[in-house]
């Protein structure tokens, strides 16, 4: 009886187990169990993932990738063009470590040229028209790459063709208060104008000449300015050091908008309108070129007239004079002119993106855009080379990552190589004009690695101050080359550092105040979030704005070499940087931008306006109290929406919840886009380009500045739309951030 | 044995059952039960409870709602307008049938009155300056009700003061050609000119008067436009009937552009930047006055001159000639002039939207938004009462329904009453631009109920082509009223068809062209998918391009509790129509937008174009392949988008599939804006006003007969242009639709 009891007792319970196994997991709860995607939906970032992904980031392949990209020039729209976009469609497409989808996309677009069967020509004639002397017409070359028949002659692109002579006078920089000045002592009518780089955007050296009568304009760049004075090839300059040789010549765009001149607003295609070429805004009107500081040596030091100011004064060493207008009468070049022929003209050329994408795998309709352009104007190897050396060895890793299906990410990632940026950053504004509400409504953030790697001392990086957050956690998780205790941000922090009130000392995160580069269109045109990202060299060492090959053809894979990169360590840093902002950015579950660091920028920005500002707009009855209370809403819908971003476990909630608050933050930016101003492609009110330097709203000190100096009530109202625009735009964005209803 | 086994088989039986319930329920399977939002995200419209809503929707408590809202005149910030933001809060806020949150907005904007010491005055007057006539200052009362003396006098509101005198001309609609042929037989200069209401802006019969020295204007409206010829107010006028009486006179915005004047793109705060009054565009430049037809009558009649040409004769039993100008020599006014004295000023005044919401549950981010102005010019019993007392009445059933837990719906819902409509959409502009981004990033749709009710034949509605589908279900719910077994829909069909390549015969839905009411600044300024419903009389059964007490002081309660809706059950089958849209777009799981509808438009539209245009553009180098292509682009990416809704089973996929899908959907509208255009607030390049009626793309129609008449290559080059716009637009709306990445 026992037994059978035990027995009994023993089924029972087996029975029991059983019932609860087959309760537990033979019964299909199909009513209540979580589908699949529940957990899919609520993935973010994994931290042990993308640390071994970074560590893939390979300084070997990156030096490989950039022999190859620099090998040959590769201006755009020409045959070296066409091979870097044949060697990214490859990459790209490779089974094993290429992208999901990848495309070319060409536009037809308004380019200028010189002629080369005939080149643009800078003589000194004299009264009967004998040559004195001539420019140099090619930079001298030291290394066999600088001999290819492809590299372009040093002109201004977008100058207009023509031939002038008349006599030389110094004019600084070119600015309007430069010519304004010179013009007290002389009349400037039929002059040709020699200028430096710097100071002023290129085309306004010519732009601001023209209502003087000025015929041409010539520009150089000065070694005081680039060079830190050195000026000999025989020792000084490259192949011995990293200075710009005395024939090297800055070559541009000469050109004050963005986007092909001949389709503002519309995507360049075959079919599309065409404004008249004599219509082109913002080009010069005479022609200019750009010329060799060893040339600019011989003109400068024979000219005539008064002592220029001391400010205008460079690294000759002779007395810069603002000439008679023209030559000493001691000089040999006495009473002779300078003649100025250029040949220029503009041709309507097919110009190619390539583009490439991974999808999404939980938000496909999120993307997150990084680019670089592709087009050099000699062999490009640190513009754009060094950034896109950099994005091809990312794509690989992340491509290799993907096929082996180790990885998707949450968001698409869109990868664009765009052409002609050198022209106006062309490619990319074609590529927002066409795509203008898909974007717009789309994408979460856009990186731009262009100039990636420029020297040696430490990470810059400029953006949206939303994005100070995540830039900071990449470059903290990156070390600095040759420093193993050193991080990315140690060094960054060590080299530019600035207090902010909530975190103390931190690294300078910039603004995207202006348009270098491809930022500018999803910046000023779309209301992007975005970021540039570059690592720099140590600016208290050197007075070099840029480094000195720039837009020169000495801007080679050798330069970078020996004295950039030696090993591209740099670049390999930089890569793992850039990487972890992007796969954060794509990865996250919340998206990692703080938008109480935008309210800090805008505290700023408002605190200088209104020291400045206020006491001068009260007397014109113009009250800065809305523009107060709309910084003051976004700091208090920042605050809370960081509070609630805090206190919600956002894993476990819906994902619409989550989508929301990423919708807030994603779209934040777009409410800053001005309404009154366009059309115009600089529609951002807190980043628009600033004519006046002060670090504040910038639409908002142009204005004043202009109403200071002329005192008309028509000037006085201007600032007074502004005041009513950023009191808007600012408050518009608040809303964003504002509880959703 | 057997009873032990059997007890032993029991209990284990029993344990194995209580094993599976322990295990089915009594285990958490926290690891994988679905979380308790799965649900709630698959929600779609409850179709039962829809009909238990709509059922509540109460003729009687409509009829109520109208007699209180318009027991006084109610104009733009007047008392009377304060006493229905008043009832407006007081409804919203009810605690057992309110809204969730509900408050007043309020802008100061610039408004157009008369002076109520010194009303506006046209008189006959001879050369001695003695009075022979004068016209009636105020409507004749038929009720008590009408004696109110808050009527405001009848004025055209922004005509600018003045006192003018001149000889009396007949200008017929008063278009620019009716100006250009009556200059062909006499000088118009220092003239006053007689012009009737219809067939051009009210505006425009000023604007266009100006160019030809043209004093001042009137306006009446002839009984042969509105009262099918009916004139006497013995018999056959209201108030035995629901024709104008004699004296009626039309009030009017004489504006032709939307929002505050004074504050174009910028919400009318207290500091808010104006433009001076000076630089008001698109209102009369020399004084305008509406008068009844019986004191046109007077002044027609006795005109001298030639005989009017026959299109220009109206219902007068009198041969209308054009003036001598001035009266015939026969008359007892001969030699004299029409003196008119306008005393209207501009005010700036507080103007009030009451708002209210409903808070989502799953998407609170995404807003439908239900509206109606609620300012009339005098008791405005049917502009804009009908539909204010229908909004109220959905609001207290879906209020109730809410605060009695029974429904909260999916999306939020926002219920605005607008202020200062009747003077320009003043209240709906500054809402849109002052919340310009939030709206256009959240916003499903607008749907417009205004003169909800103007006669009892049938539903017309208007909207975008993609609400289409939704306003077909809703109006197939509801019964027409009196015809047990005819729906809304049946009506509809009846009375006004058309036959789809798709459907096959349906109602005709019309398109948002113009700007008549408030749904102008949401599709035309910020691109969202709007809806305009009313219900209309039979149009074949007289000319009335309206309900003839429109802007009178005759639309009252009386007038339409008699005349158009006795019982108001029109109201209530509205008001369940427009009820339906509304929840429907508020709870569909897939918002109810059928992209493909909107492709058979854009069809339509191109071919009426190719028709058309397509030979006369290919003889001026204009190619019309880019437009071909984008619509064709648009409808594959439509039939793609649509496969994908029907064949995925999205009530158990993830929830942001189903929100990208209702993204793109949503978003659609805003691709169609023009980046080129702006600012301009008429941005929409599908549906901005025409200025050339036909039925294909306004601006291409617009732009080729400039062409066509100009000649000029500049004239072209527009309408390359608008090709361009258009076809970069349409590809725009169709990359949404395309799968996202």
């Amino acid at each position: 009886m026992i037994k059978t009891v035990v027995t009994g007792l023993l089924c029972a319970a087996a029975a029991l187990t059983a019932g609860i196994l087959i309760g537990h997991y033979g019964i299909d709860k199909s009513s209540d169990s979580a589908p699949s995607w529940v957990k899919d939906v609520s993935k973010d970032v994994d931290e042990n993932l993308l640390e071994e992904l970074l560590s893939q980031v390979d300084n070997n392949r990156i030096q490989e990738n950039l022999r190859e990209l620099s090998k040959t020039p590769h201006m755009a729209t020409t045959v070296g063009d066409e091979q870097t976009v044949q060697l990214m469609l490859n990459r790209w497409r490779d089974p094993e470590t290429g992208l999901d989808r990848v495309w070319r996309e060409e536009y037809m677009v308004y380019l200028s040229f010189p002629d080369p069967d005939k080149p643009n020509k800078v003589t000194v004639v004299n009264a009967s028209n004998a040559v004195l002397h001539t420019v140099r017409e090619k930079e001298k070359a030291y290394t066999a790459d600088q001999e290819d028949p492809a590299v372009v002659q040093s002109y201004a692109a977008y100058s207009p063709a023509g031939q002038v002579q008349g006599k030389l006078v110094y004019a600084n920089y070119g600015s309007a208060y430069d010519y304004w000045l010179l013009n007290q002592t002389m009349n400037l009518k039929d002059t040709i104008a020699i200028t430096k780089y710097g100071g002023t955007g290129r085309a306004d050296k010519a732009i601001n000449a023209a209502p003087y009568g000025i015929s041409g304009v010539l520009v150089y760049t000065d070694p005081l300015d680039m060079n830190d004075g050195f000026m000999s090839d025989n020792n000084e300059t490259y192949p011995h050091s990293w200075y710009m040789p005395p024939s090297g010549t800055e070559r541009g765009a000469f050109s004050s908008i963005y986007g092909d001149p001949l389709t503002p607003y519309l995507a360049a295609k075959e079919k599309t309108y065409r404004i008249p070429e004599e219509k082109i805004t913002g080009i010069p009107p005479i022609p200019i070129q750009p010329i060799g500081y060893e040339d600019a040596y011989t003109l400068i030091c024979e000219l005539g007239g008064g002592q220029a100011p001391v400010e205008w004064q460079g690294a000759f060493n002779c007395t810069y004079n603002v000439g008679g207008p023209g030559f000493r009468p001691s000089s040999a070049f006495n009473n002779s002119d300078v003649k100025l022929a250029v040949f220029n003209n503009g041709q309507l050329k097919n110009s190619s993106n390539v583009m490439g994408v991974i999808r999404g795998s939980v938000e496909p309709d999120r993307y997150v855009i990084y680019g670089n352009h592709r087009d050099s104007w000699v062999h490009g190897a640190i513009d754009p080379g060094s950034g896109t050396s950099v994005m091809l060895e990312l794509t690989r890793v992340l491509g290799k990552a993907l096929k082996q299906g180790k990885w998707r990410p949450r968001r698409s990632i869109i990868f664009a190589s765009w052409g002609a940026e050198e022209f106006g950053l062309i490619g990319s504004s074609e590529y927002t004009e066409q795509y203008l509400t898909k974007l717009s409504e789309r994408t979460v953030a856009y990186i731009n690695v262009d100039v990636a790697v420029q020297g040696n001392a430490s990470l810059q990086a400029s953006g949206m101050p939303s994005l100070q957050n995540v830039i900071f956690k990449a470059a903290k998780q990156v070390k600095a080359p040759g420093m193993d205790s050193m991080s990315v941000y140690d060094k960054w922090i060590r080299y530019a550092n600035r207090t902010s009130p909530v975190y103390g000392p931190i690294p300078s995160f910039g603004y995207l105040t202006g348009a270098g580069s491809d930022y500018a269109p999803f910046v000023h045109y779309l209301g992007i979030t975005s970021l540039d990202i570059s690592y720099t060299f140590d600016r208290t060492k050197t007075r070099s704005r840029i480094y000195p090959a720039y837009h020169t053809a000495y801007d080679t894979f050798d330069y970078s070499a020996k004295f950039i990169d030696p090993g591209f360590y740099i670049h390999q840093a930089v890569g793992k940087t850039a990487g972890s902002v992007l796969v954060r950015l794509a990865d996250s579950l919340v998206l990692p931008l703080n938008c109480s660091d935008y309210a800090e920028s805008l505290e700023d920005y408002l605190s200088v306006a209104l020291l400045i500002y206020e006491d001068q707009l009260l007397a014109h009855n113009i009250s800065m109290e809305p523009i107060k209370r709309a910084v003051a809403n976004f700091r208090s819908a920042a605050s809370n929406l960081d509070k609630v971003i805090r206190s919600s476990d956002l894993a476990n909630e819906t994902p619409l919840k989550v989508r929301k608050i990423n919708d807030q933050l994603m779209l934040l930016d777009r409410a800053f886009l001005n309404p009154v101003g366009s059309p115009s492609k600089f529609r951002h009110v807190i980043w628009a380009p600033l004519e006046v330097t002060m670090n504040t709203f910038p639409g908002l000190s142009d204005t004043y500045v202009q109403a200071m100096s002329s005192g008309t009530p028509a000037a006085w109202s201007q600032v007074h739309l502004l005041v009513s625009v950023m009191s808007q735009a600012i408050d518009g964005a608040a809303q964003m951030l504002l509880d959703v209803i």
